[in-house]
């Protein structure tokens, strides 16, 4: 068995091939390594139609403005538009009472939403690789995410008003590989304009706790981590699979909780709360969940009150929504 | 809302109150304040015929033996018998050049065989407490086991000749709530005894990179790692119960294509590996399982090679065993 060939960006990114190189994509555009790679991927793929857009966050001085100008050279230098955009995102922070990272996370997707309706395309691209995906899944394991949430390569994610589809071809890349890809073509980027955007805990893990974690255990922990999200999203599959054949609703669309009380626990959890977001319950915390799936005891009071009114009732072996007054708590 | 009273640990362990107390168990007793803690809980809880088993490992020179006497006298005290073995580790790993780690581990597994063996019982109580717990799980997960592994509260386990049954009843207690229950009670143990296993990976990963993902991200990250043990052994029982509902078998015990090819793809594979496993195929490596799932493609090749011998073959919508010559790989 000798080594493996290497496999070319392009070759790992299947999404360039794909995807319509006639129609309009927005494209996030730092002037980091990672998305100036990103950008030239779409070029030298036939991609006609990009609009580069760039947030100037006004956290790094002078070296902003900098950034910007690049950002914008390099559209023009590619045939492509920029929407250059400037926000005082410590300004905001103050006058909102968020933090910082909430604060510039607002600011963009107002912007982006500004470019979405300026430019009619809801497609946004964002060069999100590998090693922010590790970075993604450790944050999210840390702080008790139910299971390894990595990004998604696609998702819808409402920005303002807009419902953006967001892209992230580049999810299996790592960054070094972006970077030796752009060094070998002899292409330039904004060293540190990827830390443009406040991201305090997330730089720290990304720059203290996942090299000491591969330096103790001499893995590929980024690897590691990017492939456990993998395997949540496959895990997500076999649930929703799981759910369809279980016929947990009957021909009513109430709960069945002889049917339910057959089910494995995380199965019994995720159709109540598929069931209570198909009602708009959009309040699907810990304590509510618990409650709800009380239902399922016979011991316990047939009744669970439903934020912003409302009640979850079980009656003759069915669980369904009750409407209440509005406001009542 | 106020403060939510405190458990006390014996509250915290269930298994304390469910288990038999007139049975005889052993126990794994390092003379640490986990494994001291666990024998007082035990006495206090009523059991009679508890096994002290302890190791002497030679790893930590004089205190070694000091850690033997400690956990000998302490058993006497409780009026348990004790078990005290004396294992040349280091020149078991010189002689059968296997790491520290492995070499500690079989002299632990053939200590705990030889104890069963004396005492006719197959019950083994060990101390692996919540941070133990998120080690394993965090470390498991670097390595890129397939989802977040954790310790298993209850688990059969295979020692030499001997099926042992594990018990791990304080899976989810803090090493510092142990701690601060001896204290409480004045109750000694040896410092450091605990240290007596040499775990490099694991011990860098307990003493520098939980501390420091705790710094970082300011949350509980043992808590949401032994979280995350939780959920997927949940997901585990929803992927077990999914494969008894799709019903994969024909009658004649074959795995049937067109079922299989209907299923999400970590469902294929779990599938597939149960079926390889029932039939004794022990090493399922990746690719192994890759090229059995390349089965249900229609243009693959309809046979893949076993390790040992034989092939596992795909002929009319069906995928079974064929045996051929052993040792033919």
């Amino acid at each position: 068995v000798g080594q493996a060939p290497a496999v070319s960006i392009e070759e790992k990114v299947p999404w360039l091939v794909g995807a319509s190189r006639r129609m309009r994509w927005l494209a996030g555009v730092s002037g980091g390594a990672d998305s100036v790679a990103l950008l030239h991927l779409l070029h030298g793929a036939g991609f006609r139609d990009v609009v580069v857009c760039h947030l100037d966050h006004g956290l790094r001085g002078r070296a902003s403005a900098g950034d910007a100008k690049f950002v914008e050279k390099l559209a023009a230098q590619l045939g492509y538009r920029a929407e250059i955009g400037r926000e005082d995102v410590k300004g905001l922070m103050k006058a909102g009472g968020a933090s910082l990272e909430t604060a510039a996370r607002q600011a963009r997707h107002g912007f982006f939403a500004e470019c979405s309706r300026r430019h009619r395309c809801r497609r946004l691209l964002l060069a999100h690789h590998l090693d922010d995906q590790a970075e993604t899944v450790l944050w999210n394991l840390l702080r008790g995410s139910h299971g390894l949430k990595g990004m998604r390569e696609r998702r819808e994610l409402g920005m303002g008003a807009v419902a953006m589809e967001i892209f992230r071809p580049l999810l299996t890349v790592r960054h070094e590989e972006l970077v030796g890809w752009l060094k070998e073509r002899g292409l330039g980027w904004r060293e540190d304009a990827s830390n443009a955007e406040p991201l305090a805990v997330r730089n720290r893990l990304r720059n203290e706790a996942l090299p000491l974690l591969a330096e103790i255990t001499g893995r590929d922990v980024a690897g590691a981590l990017a492939k456990g999200a993998a395997d949540a999203l496959e895990q997500e599959e076999v649930v929703a699979w799981a759910l369809r054949v279980a016929r947990v609703c009957d021909p009513q669309g109430r709960l069945h909780v002889a049917v339910l009380r057959g089910l494995p626990g995380a199965l019994q959890r995720a159709a109540v709360a598929e069931f209570l977001k198909a009602a708009g319950v959009g309040d699907l915390r810990r304590g509510l969940m618990d409650e709800a799936l009380g239902l399922l005891l016979p011991d316990a009071p047939p009744a669970v009150n439903l934020p912003g009114g409302g009640w979850l009732r079980r009656r003759a072996g069915r669980i369904f929504l009750q409407e209440g007054k509005r406001g009542r708590y």
